[in-house]
């Protein structure tokens, strides 16, 4: 049994409490905001992400994070990407010096263009063995729907990846160990833009040929970021990039899917916007930092250049469209 | 322009019978059935297999081989895995010396263990520089709808994969060629396997977490074949290996995926092969000479075996799902 604080309750982070709690570790869940915790401790529900699933009873919410990390010998940072680095300034001195620091984000920072794990190495100081990913098709809904999922928990010290592996095995999650941090985290990171991309090839009409084209060779371009990076090509097949990708990209249930399909309806940033209610897609943040890493290590990403455009250049969808298929023949 | 015969008028054949003829070339299309060419002779469709989409005029069928064979510089091999041996022992004399001889056929030969290009190079006597495979994300009724889609023209002799790169070229179908044929081929033989399985995980429920985590591992079943064999990792993870993999385990449009859902809806083979019509798919087959090519390579494939053991050893779908799900934790 472990003590394990997952900081951030939106639907990843509630859904990771949901597993560590099902397996058997004492588990607090700090949420931003104190109707939220508040929720979660009464009805045992996190109804603003969750919908009506049930949360085990076990789980204890805090808004306030001394409460949460005080005694955890696990932290699962489960916020924004772009928000991690500010939260993590004000968490630091709360964290003991020997706890595993588990990024659950997504993402690229914009500016710094560093990977989440770098992030909690340089703010807290942690020896870059004690920071963990976990990453993979997890789609929230279906993890606390207890459908049967696998996921990626990415450690270059293996006796920590073992120890998270164990506290999130359950009957419906089976967590995965390996050692690439690198190849976990840029899956994870690149796999919503191309999924905008998937979005906007749908919304303008087109088929499964299409989309089996763009994630294909969507997966080319994030494993040529990846082994720029130094990650392993078989954690980019597997399922923190293969598997994640394919799940963002052909679910229904995907926001940056949907995100992509509004684009192509409405045409601009703007109509999309208003059709999601304001809620700015992932990818949208993404592509920017992600193409600008891609562009400091000189490697072409031609989908997430086109994305990149759409969402802050003002070209329209159907040019970028062209753009993702329109390529010279080539060899393959 | 090229000269063209397309030996075979299912879905496939037909559907690229069209692109050969919108990209300028002659092209001839030999159905085995009378009937089948005089309808797309005089009413330019093929309803049997591809509805209501209109083929190009130029195209003229035939039910006689001779006609069809008769100066066609490249022929392409459109009739069913199994019965190809058996149509080319007849079509052999027929077809000349320098020929590119082109498999369309997705498939393991049974008893030979043969890969298709293999059993056109033994039949034939020819090089196997002449012996070429178009593979991809391809579903055959988006192409003839003329949706955006791109395929693999792979052949060891690339002055051929350039002539049939060109020979296909299309506003809608974008042809990569690649020298790698055995990638190409293992990627179309083993799809359809993993789509039984995916079609089952759908069919008792299991959502889009489960068919990513099937993909994955089935992707990465495919690739230990494939690389065991000489093939290339990166074929296997371009558009005829993740993308035709993709495209046919999500679609709804797959007649393998639905016969996985409908042997979990029905239990058993006997009920799937009713509610079909007595229709048997494609991966029933190709699942025992996967197996059979892998066991012979001490490949393990786990995935394949579970299908295989539904199809053919009476395993149940729960009990078959519970083994695609349910390995020990171990590293990716």
């Amino acid at each position: 049994m472990v003590e394990a604080a997952v900081m951030g309750a939106g639907a990843w982070g509630t859904a990771v409490a949901k597993v560590l709690a099902d397996a058997g570790n004492d588990v607090r869940l700090w949420a931003r905001r104190p109707e939220v915790a508040e929720e979660i401790n009464e009805t045992h529900r996190n109804t603003r992400y969750l919908g009506d699933a049930e949360l085990p009873k076990t789980i204890r919410a805090t808004s306030d994070p001394v409460e949460a990390l005080s005694g955890a010998c696990t932290v699962l940072l489960a916020v924004p990407a772009q928000m991690l680095r500010s939260h993590l300034e004000q968490w630091t001195h709360l964290i003991g010096p020997d706890v595993t620091l588990v990024s659950l984000a997504k993402g690229i920072e914009l500016g710094t263009l560093m990977r989440m794990s770098q992030v909690i190495v340089q703010v807290t100081g942690a020896d870059p063995g004690r920071v963990a990913v976990i990453s993979g098709p997890n789609l929230a809904s279906e993890i606390v729907a207890e459908q049967p999922a696998a996921t990626v928990v990415a450690c270059t010290d293996s006796g920590r990846a073992v120890a998270l592996q164990r506290a999130l095995l359950t009957g419906y999650l089976r967590p995965y160990t390996n050692s690439d941090v690198i190849g976990a985290e840029i899956g994870g990171a690149c796999k919503n833009v191309i999924a905008l991309a998937c979005g906007m090839a749908a919304g303008v009409g087109l088929g499964e040929n299409t989309a089996a084209a763009i994630i294909t060779r969507g997966l080319a371009e994030i494993m040529r970021l990846g082994i720029a990076l130094g990650a392993k090509p078989t954690t980019l097949s597997g399922l923190a990039g293969v598997g994640d990708l394919v799940a963002t990209c052909t679910s229904r249930h995907s926001r940056n899917r949907t995100f992509g399909e509004r684009l192509a309806r409405g045409g601009t940033m703007e109509s999309a916007l208003r059709e999601a209610g304001g809620h700015v897609a992932e990818g949208v943040t993404s592509c920017q930092s992600v193409l600008a890493l891609a562009a400091s290590y000189d490697v072409e990403m031609p989908l997430t250049d086109a994305v990149h455009r759409v969402c802050h250049k003002g070209l329209s969808v159907d040019e970028a469209v062209a753009l993702l298929l329109g390529r010279s023949t080539k060899p393959e």
